[in-house]
């Protein structure tokens, strides 16, 4: 009789190739399998070493497996997913495990485990980010629902994960239900935030400044190790250097930035939970504006356009575009947060968000240097990071910056959702008194909806 | 045997009874009825002019009306208004019709057509936009459902529309299901991005020009007469004008704009259909801010700001802002119409856009001046109003105050998202080439997505 194995991996695509990988490198006895067989078995020869069983069967996957059998679905979230749990529900027996992997809406994931859950099998909703490289070397994990399943899956992550800034793994049970997929959501959303603050930073040193990729990756390699530290930066250079028959590849690549819902969903759970997430929602547009090629294109032609000069020179815009950058990623890193925590009401997920804030320093897409006092804020003061002195003192710090580098972009004709978004996220948090009093009047002119007053309890309308 | 009525208006809340004045006003004989009686009876004796039949039961309002009854549905949406419908449905009559006039979901309505057509009665879905006075003296309307429905409401409605710029009906039929409910949202959505547009505006002013609500208000009536014309300019004149005990009242006026989700919507199907809305969503997004009184304050507290100085004097910052509006204003308009673009192809109402800005002219929340050229460019220009002419000159000629103004409010610390967001819209829809390309690189560093090509065919990635 052969050996069982520890755990197996359905799905061989990018991701699951790689974490399976990771697991087999990691000691354990992997089965992998993937609905065309082909790839189950090209996996296993391409990686003798790994000592992966690749069945036959279908059936002979679920055999090889040690009971009570564990399986990663690493398939694509929506019918991929939904298809393959259906499958696995009427062949695994009460007490087998499945941790699924995908970006599945948080939502869904709490259906699938109360389907699940009526058969006796227990499902983790586990979100992974790192891409290829995480899951290979050790990625972020976000694992949530059947807290039995976490417990029976904990030894495997834990030993697979990232590291975070002292040495620990980068994963940890974030919550009940959907809370893993929720919390990978978030980390999506930041991430669309902070790829759209970088092209905008290129953008303006390529376009008005007129600096080579080469040259604004050179600028950009002298934040690496200060508090702008971040894995986006690291492959930000590393992209802008790359070349093809010595033309860099950013200018061959087309300016249409595709999507696959993470950002989006993050935007309609702010708009549902009544967050503030403008610059979020301004990468999520500004990805949509730009499918809109021909009609972009078309009206370019129509409008001439003097291209004004940067007042600053480089020397001077450096310094201020590194600390507006600072604030701003703060910014799309509390938009996240704040939304957290309006769903930890919404949905009493009781996270943890200093362990949230722990396990994004490593192996995720937004694993970042600033995530170290991210952590601290919220372990000494608080669920509500903006009332932290740290966050007292970025703003106090960086507000000017913010403010100059973003009125320069907007001169300048540089489309800058993420930093002024960003910003605008800032600015509404600090002013004591807002222009809302305005939209109130407004309101009740027209619709007598009643306001309230400083001075007064109760609704009162305007006088005639 | 009495008279029988010509039609019903069931709800009397502001809107209800303004619009069965309205009805009677204009020569029809009006049963009304609401769910607590004594407001039924008030109403007639406050109108005796009105000459109003005032049941005194349910039965007593469904039996005074003429067959086929047509009833007028002014109840809140959601609950209420399925509620009312449910029980309508079960006393109504095969042929009978009934028009909601609330602000319902489109796709609630769709399935309250459907369920009503069960019964075979008829259902109307119309957006009533006007607020109290436009109830009262003319709304704009924007019926859709039912075909049949539409044509015996039809000279009803239009007798009691306001007039557009040419003195015709603001009231057309906008197409099947929930075609009118959509319009409906779409028009609030722009009114949200409007003012808080107004809103930004007069915190300037006030805040970092430290003019009075009065000279503010003197300003703005020199637009009045001009392109910037429109109802919401109007009022806000009218509103920052209003005093107590000599006292401005907006000085009173608690800082926390309330909303009730005509605005979130829309994000959320620009969201859905992947269309770009961000000044639409920054209102939204501020109005949510604000409502985070607590944490502003205590965050306000901790920071220090110097308060910027402005560099413009007040006669060189008005011209501009005039301006900056005059774009930032058809920014908001334009969002609409494209997410009405993108609904049509999901939904295929079969939306006529010149008719939209035609009856937008008058009565509604958002009419404005701008509307005439905007129905102009669609009846000559098709459905794309960034293909215009109209579009093009107007860029061209406000796009540099547009970006000045936007900056100037950054600089000076004014939260600013109707102003960016839609100077972002813009932007984006100029750029021939956009940053996205930068956003392509990153994903395919990370995660392997793959990428389009200017030069080739095909999906490509990064050289290794």
């Amino acid at each position: 009789m052969k050996d069982l194995s520890d755990i197996g991996v359905l799905g061989m695509g990018t991701m699951g190739k790689a974490l399976a990988l990771n697991l087999a490198n990691n000691g354990f006895k992997v089965s992998i399998w993937n609905r065309s067989i082909e790839k189950v078995h090209k996996h296993a020869e391409e990686n003798p070493d790994a000592n992966f069983y690749a069945p036959q069967s279908y059936e002979d996957f679920i055999e090889s497996l040690a009971r009570p059998r564990k399986i990663i679905l690493m398939v694509p979230a929506g019918e991929p997913t939904q298809k393959t749990l259906t499958q696995l529900s009427s062949v695994l027996d009460r007490g087998d495990l499945i941790m699924d992997g995908g970006n599945a809406l948080f939502k869904i994931t709490e259906m699938n485990q109360d389907a699940l859950e009526t058969k006796g099998i227990h499902l983790l909703g586990c979100g992974i980010s790192g891409g290829e490289e995480g899951a290979l070397k050790g990625p972020s994990m976000m694992p949530g629902g059947d807290i039995e399943a976490w417990e029976e899956f904990e030894p495997f992550l834990s030993k697979i994960a990232a590291e975070d800034f002292a040495g620990k793994a980068c994963v940890a049970y974030m919550g009940k239900g959907g809370a893993g997929h929720y919390v990978k959501m978030v980390h999506n959303g930041i991430e669309y935030a902070d790829m759209q603050m970088i092209a905008e930073l290129v953008h303006l040193l390529n376009k008005v400044y007129k600096l080579s990729f080469k040259d604004i990756a050179e600028q950009l390699k002298a934040c690496q190790d200060g508090p702008l530290g971040s894995f986006l930066l690291d492959i930000a250079i590393d992209v802008l250097e790359k070349e093809e028959e010595g033309r860099p590849v950013l200018e061959l690549i087309l300016d249409k930035a595709k999507q696959k819902g993470t950002g989006t969903w993050t935007v309609q759970e702010a708009l549902r939970l009544g967050a503030a997430v403008p610059s979020i929602a301004g990468a999520v547009f500004m990805r949509g504006a730009s499918m809109q090629k021909e009609s972009r294109l078309s009206l370019s032609n129509k409008i001439t356009l003097q291209n004004p000069k940067a007042e600053m020179t480089l020397g001077q815009l450096m310094p201020l575009l590194h600390d507006a950058t600072l604030l701003a990623r703060f910014s799309h890193f509390d938009q996240g947060f704040q939304l957290l925590e309006q769903a930890n009401k919404d949905m009493d997920y009781g996270f943890n968000f200093s362990e949230i804030a722990r396990i994004w320093q490593g192996g995720c897409i937004i694993r970042a240097e600033m995530l170290r006092p991210i952590k601290e804020a919220f372990e000494s003061q608080g669920d509500h990071l903006l009332g932290s002195n740290y966050a007292a003192n970025l703003i106090q710090e960086n507000l000017n910056a913010l403010r100059i580098i973003t009125a320069e972009l907007t001169k300048l004709g540089i489309p800058n959702l993420a930093y002024s978004g960003g910003l605008a996220h800032i600015e509404a948090q600090i002013e004591g008194r807002s222009s809302a009093y305005m939209i109130q009047g407004l309101r009740d002119r027209f619709g007598k909806h009643g306001f309230e007053r400083i001075d007064k309890e109760g609704p009162h309308h305007l006088p005639n």
